[in-house]
């Protein structure tokens, strides 16, 4: 039998915003790796063995997903979004470049999903329609002086900002030194939208200025974006307005 | 009948990677809207009635779904890859901004999909594993001026940076000029990749040094991938390299 490892995205959450190629891959797998919420996204079959683990143990993770594949099975390493984005794709090449030498020659594949940032995005109207850009916001794989330097790059380019990670028990101050920081570059009236379990029951998203923008209104589940000085809204009578950044500059103004 | 318009996005080709949501939204419509090639990839079936447009007509196009749907049709209009990144749903809402006053209140949906620079980096590794942004390279709607401010904080802030729309017949010196104000500020060895057509038939995907990247390897079907300071590659007997950024500063080094 010939092993291969794919590392799969769920996307956010709705089945519905699977990819094919996702589920195909979910229905050959001996073998599903990952972070125990993920892992329990996929329904328990005959012939599949669900590996829980925990969301900090990555290299572990991909370690064992590495040395299953090289026995033979057909395994699926799971993240939620995109594998590539702030998530499992990274660490499985980290422990391919440093684990067993032949590891580098297994049929490896990813396997591409919906990333929270245009989840979250389609939700409210079309605020990625200029350049943008994603930054995690976590600093317990970089130091926190890097994220403050992107920041700040970012907001002087005017791109529109999308904060992964924005906070958690252990990390609870970065995302309102964030926004602090952010309101030294950026005029206050800028759209700030935090966009919470996307496409799942409990999604809530509400959008405020960045003058009013504070880190109470985010959870580990939040994605916010930070809209670049062109972001726009248009009110709605029957409902939330809509966010969007035009494609020009100076088109609509 | 209650009109609605959704706005869609196809993924880079293979109907693999798109989404349920989207094909169901497909079945449902009554009225296809969209640029010639991503219309044609959608069936001809009876009930539907399909709108092929030129690239150019972005707010023609956006009006006329908006229009349909305010007639009570069930309107889907097509981009590629994520509708919400350089495609049409900042132009939609460009046109209720800017047209008929009731267009806020219809039934408007994104549709989300797997966008150009997603399915390139699933396709070689995980060049997108740390802080990226995407910068559209036209200078269609935006001076060169801003293209270049943000080409050089984006390279700055040492974001794996990728460029959608890098050339045209029209616009063929802008790839080549970008190039050069990159290697101004970042390494040599930086992985640069050329990502082409990802997913169909006809991909190509090569990836070579910043110091001998040259526009000739970019076509208008061409995503550009500049990685990072720390973006690695890893060598295979077998095939290409993985390109892969790491998740931590300083892990792999």
């Amino acid at each position: 039998m010939t092993g291969w490892l794919a590392i799969a995205g769920l996307g956010p959450g709705a089945a519905q915003l699977v990819t094919p190629e996702v589920t195909q891959s979910l229905a050959e797998a001996t073998d599903l790796i990952g972070y125990g919420p993920y892992v329990t996204r996929v329904p328990e079959r005959a012939g599949l063995t669900r590996h829980l683990s925990d969301n900090r143990e990555e290299i572990d993770r991909a370690s064992l997903a590495l040395r299953l594949a090289a026995e033979g099975k057909r395994v699926v390493v799971v993240s939620s979004g995109d594998p590539g984005v702030f998530a499992m794709a990274a660490a499985v090449f980290e422990a391919v470049e440093t684990g067993d030498p032949s590891w580098c020659d297994l049929d490896i594949r990813v396997l591409p999903g919906i990333s929270a940032m245009f989840a979250a995005a389609a939700r409210i109207g079309a605020p990625l329609g200029h350049d943008f850009c994603a930054i995690n916001l976590s600093d317990n794989l970089k130091p926190w002086d890097l994220v403050e330097r992107r920041l700040r790059l970012a907001a002087q380019a005017d791109f529109v900002i999308a904060l992964y990670n924005p906070l958690s028990s252990a990390r609870p101050w970065q995302l309102g030194r964030a926004l602090d920081l952010l309101r030294e570059e950026l005029p206050g009236e800028v759209p700030v939208v935090f966009a919470s379990a996307v496409s799942d029951a409990k999604e809530a998203i509400e959008t405020v200025t960045l003058r009013d923008a504070g880190a109470g209104r985010a959870d580990m589940r939040t994605l916010v974006l930070i809209g670049s000085s062109r972001t726009r809204l248009i009110a709605r009578s029957g409902g939330k307005p809509f966010v969007y950044t035009p494609r020009s500059i100076g088109v609509v103004s």
